[in-house]
């Protein structure tokens, strides 16, 4: 029986000895890289946080104490010592151990919002709860120094500071790349903290001391405190924290446990809100990521867990982005870009390294992103801007009030839009259609293949008045889907003599289509099938087009409230055009994590489920029953659940 | 002749002495006092940066260098030396002068947008952009200390201080209260500088090193210098900006305006990203400002001029909740109270005398003040956060995520909800009932008047496992408008036995929908008039109401796209019930200026103009050419225009 067997709460890494902690980590260590390489995954995040993690659990007592991890996406450690190592084998599969936080899961989950940089906040909440009703309980906040790049985490640091009788202990989780390397001044700041070499001597005598006692005692302590003390001077990011008026201690050797231990114990003791820096290596314990150079496998595809070789996989979407955005940049010298801490993943690094000065990462934070790129705009370049769909939302303000108000040319490249699946709830990008289409001229594209994607991005750069959008979804692009006719543009896909249904498919969607208008020119149907490109605005032709079907049916990657199918529906009924419109999407709630191909066929957005409810619809029964009609209902139904 | 007069562009500022600049100060606060007393619109901030503004104004050359203000509410002073001096009686009236800074009017305005913090992120990309250019231009941000609370600032000086080629210069305009007194750590380090006797008595040698030489020269450099020198220990703030990396120049008296030249000089040459600090007098120079105590005179109504006395005027919608969330407060000690900076303009003020441990001002951070609820929630309270309605949009994706998400009971006010008209196009609050329709278990209420407002917030904080939403709009509530019958949630404000036409009245709109049923009836025409109270989710007795009927008509003071109107189309042609819609709502296009009343009858959102679309409607003919139809093809026409 391993160590890891014997942990079904928290409560029980109490008991085990110092040697058996070491032991267990190990064990830990090994069972994530074995996971990991099988389900895939995040991987260094997470062998970084071991012994952060062990300490947490061993001083605080969760769940009555509550641990907010920022990003869930370093908690599998949480997890493994929360009574769900058992079952660790199923991570991210459907039905299985979530990839990140869930309430659903354990009592020990508290945020399974995997957006970043929420937890100060979060923890500043329920500090503040917990000392108006008077429960002598803490709160933990874990979160990586990327995180603290976002506008969020300065807001709710600046009320953590004079929340006196809050008691929360923030443990700054600084590896300097919480997914590529941090950025900005703070960056700059914690960089010269961990590269001075007094940190280093200071960091070694801690070590050494602690090593030279049997237990965490007193010996350990007078070490810690040498360290904050030694080092006082030469702390840039301490005189940040405690310009605030927060108490701050350390740095501390995030994998020394004893040490991490003393600190958080410290830190506890104080009984108003504390700041626990602690330096991890991404990635630590695992040769093969501490040595991957672009990300210490902060999220690889399945892998060798002897040599870390990732098994090969084909192009995926971004991965033609990446190509086609040098292509631009290279004849428009006015094109820039920008990225929030994700160069690699929304694939901008071919043009960082093609056109470092005019590529901009700007930590995590959406907001400036979208606010600097109309700066840029006003300044005479056009910024193209690539965030994965579900994070814009950070920025729909800013796209509203800053870009599109002032009329500025700014492009959005919406990586990972629609059901991505694998991640939960909160990665699925299936807002940007819906609450974009109230922002005044912005134009938004949705393309169905490579070959459709480069075109649209070559026309949204064109656009100096107005924000564009050009959206697609996660892995691998279809092969090209040609168009039979192009109508004022439209692009025509399927079409037969007979017009008795229009199915407009939207982006990722297209493929769908005209699978649907296959199956139901067998069954004698007459279809077309069209691709609007552009789906903000409503293109005239496209109403044109409908008035002519006896039925207008919708599939779209995207929430069926106020999407693309919606305001056409709605731009047909204030034209007096009264054709019916089936609106094919998904459904408005919140996705448990699966495969994304798993999901789009469980929430009928399959051809087989769309032509069976096209069917009916014709033949004039009730839909009842089908997948596609239950997604209609939804519009009722989710909400009636409460 | 008024000096004023001989200014067209701010480079005539540069021929004036110092004699004449005095004078022209006076003339500069004496045309903001009778303006403002007159027009009403914001008094106390541009008091304060007569001579920042002048400073800015002699050392840079706009609009070559671009002057960007944070809230544009400061930059009233920035418009009477660009030209527009003789037309400000003008001031926030129809097709006048605009109480923001307005592209349309001049060149010399960059930013309409009347959110805070975003001047930052757009100095940063335009500096970068002229850098990328090779333009020896620099780009001129002028920030409250107020806005350096919002988490954007944060994103962008992380930001700044990396782009080392960026010729930026950073005013802070501290004054400790840029809407009500700052809050959060950041405030407590500024004041602790501020009421520093040291910097006192160092401001003081500065005046009169200045006053002692005839022109501004090397002396008063020195003085300068010596500031800085002679408190670098006792600035907190200082520490903080270089923390960062980013050079800082003050702290300069904000209205020794050759002191705040002598800075800009300085910053000017640096070459790189600097900070000028300026502290300021919100108010200064008008002896009733300088006295109100809540907020300096930040935007009064109509006031005396001699007195300060502001005209007396009704309660408003502000009031009435100000009123019952006390008496909520009262009965449910687990009720806490949330505002971003906005304690009495959103009515908190009442709640936080009462309740002061209860009730929290996060500064300027609506995403702060959104999770820090969830959080809340989750730790056993129920937060009603109150903002205006625009703002809210800063919070989108915490909303969305973090309190939804996490079904969490989080009570969001949204005041101004609607057309608020006067403060221009970033203040109306015409996208909450569109954007929030995707969130999943959120539900949102629209009172009619204030018993509804009552009844609506008692049931809204009952709901512990969803957020709520209660919106109203700015002003006076009207009278009361009692229903004649409650169908399932639904109040029946007006009904005859023919079913013709039912119109749902969504909030505000209730009195134009009463008068609609009125105005049909005299026609013979059968109206049932119903308000919906909750408007998210649709309620199913509204369905089943709207299929009794011929016609179904919506009135909503929210933007016409996916609003209440279209979410009940949908739903309606999801359930398979043909029932014709039509939609009136607000043009979904950024509207100019103007007060409430005339934009209501200029976008056609009368009862006049309603009723006669509807008229038009039954009888069968083409509606185009009326007012309320303008509105529905806005959908088609806005967007056509790119």
């Amino acid at each position: 029986m391993s160590h890891l067997d014997r942990i079904a709460t928290p409560r029980d890494l109490r008991d085990l000895s110092e040697d058996e902690l070491t032991t267990l980590a190990s064990e830990i260590r090994d069972l994530l890289i074995r996971t990991v390489a099988t389900n895939s995954g995040h991987l260094g995040p997470n062998l970084g946080v071991v012994e952060l993690t062990l300490a947490i659990h061993r001083v605080f007592d969760s769940p009555r104490d509550k641990v907010v991890f920022d990003t869930g996406h370093q908690a599998y450690v949480h997890k493994l010592v929360t009574g769900r190592a058992a079952d660790f084998g199923t991570l991210r599969r459907e039905g299985g151990i979530s990839g990140y936080p869930s309430q659903a899961e354990s009592e020990h989950d508290i945020v399974e919002n995997s957006h970043a940089s929420t937890a100060l906040s979060y923890a500043d909440g329920i500090a503040k709860a917990y000392a108006i009703r008077g429960e002598d309980r803490h709160t933990v906040a874990v979160i990586g120094d990327g995180a603290l790049t976002g506008g969020m985490a300065w807001e709710a640091l600046n009320n953590i500071a004079i929340a006196r009788d809050s008691r929360l202990v923030i443990v700054v989780n600084d590896n300097g790349r919480s997914y590529t390397p941090t950025i900005g001044g703070l960056a700059t700041a914690l960089t010269g903290l961990r590269t001075n070499p007094r940190y280093e001597q200071v960091l070694e005598l801690v070590k050494k001391r602690v090593n030279a006692v049997p237990a965490v005692g007193p010996a350990a302590y007078d070490a810690l405190h040498a360290v904050k003390k030694g080092l006082k001077d030469a702390l840039a990011p301490q005189g940040l924290f405690e310009d605030l008026g927060l108490k701050y201690v350390g740095p501390v050797d995030g994998h020394d446990r004893p040490a991490m231990e003393q600190a958080l114990q410290q830190a506890k003791k104080f009984g108003g809100p504390v700041i626990v820096h602690a330096i991890t290596r991404k990635g630590f314990g695992y040769d093969p990521a501490e040595r991957h150079e672009a990300d210490q496998f902060h999220a690889p595809g399945p892998f060798d867990v002897q040599t870390g070789a990732e098994k090969p996989k084909g192009p995926i979407w971004t991965d033609h982005f990446a190509d086609h955005i040098v292509q631009i940049g290279a004849r428009r010298p006015d094109v820039v870009a920008i990225t929030a801490a994700m160069m690699h993943p929304v694939g901008l690094d071919k043009f960082q390294a093609r056109f470092p000065e005019r590529t901009f990462d700007v930590g995590i934070a959406e907001q400036h992103a979208a606010t600097s790129a109309a700066g840029l705009a006003i300044g005479g370049l056009h910024p193209v801007v690539a965030v994965y769909a579900t994070f814009l939302n950070r920025a729909f303000d800013q796209v509203l009030m800053d870009v599109a108000l002032h009329k500025c040319g700014v492009t959005f490249v919406l990586d990972r839009s629609g059901v991505t699946g694998d991640d939960g709830a909160s990665h699925n990008g299936m807002w940007d259609m819906s609450v974009l289409q109230v922002v005044p001229g912005l134009r938004l594209a949705a393309p169905r293949d490579v070959t459709r994607m480069r075109e649209l991005l070559d026309e949204a750069v064109e656009v100096a008045d107005a924000p564009t959008v050009v959206r697609f979804p996660k892995g691998p692009p279809p092969a090209d889907i040609e168009a039979v006719d192009h109508v004022q543009g439209l692009d025509v896909l399927a079409r037969d003599g007979k017009r008795d249904v229009l199915v407009v498919a939207v982006g990722a969607m297209a493929g769908t289509g005209v699978e649907v208008a296959e199956r139901l020119s067998a069954q004698g149907i007459g279809v077309t099938v069209v691709d609007p490109r552009w789906v903000k605005p409503v293109n005239p032709a496209l109403v044109a087009l409908a008035a002519k079907h006896q039925l207008v049916v919708t599939i779209e990657d995207n929430g069926v409230v106020g999407g693309v199918g919606a305001v056409l529906l709605q731009t047909l009924s204030a034209a007096g055009i009264d054709v019916p419109v089936r609106i094919h999407g998904i459904p408005q709630e919140f996705l448990d994590h699966a495969k994304r191909a798993v999901i789009l066929e469980r929430i009928g957005l399959s051809a087989q489920a769309i032509a069976l409810d096209i069917v009916h619809e014709i033949a004039g029964t009730e839909t009842h029953g089908t997948a596609a009609a239950a997604d209609h209902r939804t519009l009722l139904d989710a909400d009636q659940k409460h």
